[in-house]
């Protein structure tokens, strides 16, 4: 009984999620799913992010179970923000970020930076109209996280793996990990850095810029996710 | 048409998961459902838990989306082990362990420690017939997540703060966090340690010694989940 209704809530998924790139698409807003386990630093990169926006305009939808914690966070930089609760729910979906935009002015916007629940699996299986889907690890949840959660690093245009400041105090073996991501998915690319010291956050900086740029350039918007890739 | 389907599909799980317990507490078999992000050191806090098992005889069953990983690293301690692979799915269910349980040899066994896949939201959902569940948290996560992730932490009898050895390496605020679980879940045993270094495990075994030691008394079984508290 499950599986086909679960499939009829996907295909509706689907749908508003089309409607919605289509208007991304047409407005050359370049759009990023973050996804990533609760504490990988998806709002601590939204905040480093913000802050050498340079000339790029950025937004931020914030989605978690409960708490405004982190669009007040966001909201210090100035910037467009909402805030999703999902109560229980498990991760964001089409409908909510279509609701969402009815209370965000995204007009000349460059960037829309959505930040999903914190939660490695549900979010990967629902599409929100975004052009990359972005995950975020972090050291200490350890160097075996693309074997164990293979779904979502599957679907990851950009693959951000954060705390590099915690490399001397952990057991984290670097190349295993860099191994396990080039064998699963080698169009995906690879940003190590810091969220604390900013090391390593140039080259965050450039891939964003670099794809915000192709959305804005004309049948930029009108390629596919996979190619959304360096 | 989701939700009613959703709701089956629990009261179905909730009939196997009270078959489960009274099979347990008939057994005088302690069982704990480990909650956590992935990272947070479930499988650590399991390794270390059989190192200083002593006169207590434990089984371990392992939940993961893919590999056999984590039970490769039980596998080691020469206890029973099984693990289960859920394919994409977010969380274990009754079924599952009563499945699983039919290859792994529980008698003569005082604890069954079940892993729960890495994820703080779903699993919560799903009684797995345990006595307690035991929520797995860790220092590099945030001080904030009890705040964000409250039904989980709502249900935990035990909070395992881990990675205290990072203490001095994070912006981690423990009276927050400590307060945060105190007023949202007083009666939860919180337990601070490092799986590292060792520090504070005494704490978490005393914890785990006094909860079998009930569940072998007669009746003692018979408490309801918010009873295997301190």
């Amino acid at each position: 009984m499950q599986i086909p209704v679960i499939q009829k809530v996907l295909a509706a998924n689907d749908l508003i999620a089309e409607e919605l790139r289509a208007q991304f698409e047409n407005a050359g807003l370049f759009v990023v799913n973050l996804l990533g386990s609760p504490g990988a630093g998806k709002t601590s990169l939204l905040e480093r992010t913000l802050e050498r926006a340079g000339g790029m305009k950025m937004g931020v939808i914030e989605g978690d179970l409960a708490t405004s914690l982190d669009a007040d966070r966001i909201a210090r930089f100035g910037v467009p923000v909402v805030q999703i609760n999902t109560g229980g729910g498990c991760h964001l979906d089409a409908a909510m970020v279509r609701k969402a935009l009815g209370s965000l002015d995204a007009s000349g916007l460059d960037v829309l930076l959505i930040e999903n629940v914190g939660n490695l699996i549900c979010p990967a299986e629902f599409d929100l109209g975004e052009a990359c889907k972005a995950v975020v690890c972090s050291l200490p949840e350890g160097d075996d996280k693309v074997l164990k959660y293979p779904a979502i690093f599957s679907l990851a245009s950009a693959v951000v793996l954060n705390k590099l400041d915690l490399l001397n105090y952990l057991n984290f073996n670097l190349p295993d990990f860099r191994r396990h991501l080039a064998e699963l998915n080698p169009d995906a690319a690879l940003v190590e850095l810091s969220c604390l010291t900013g090391e390593g956050f140039d080259r965050w900086m450039e891939w964003l810029e670099l794809e915000a740029r192709k959305a804005r350039e004309p049948g930029g918007g009108s390629r596919s996710p996979a190619q959304c890739r360096e």
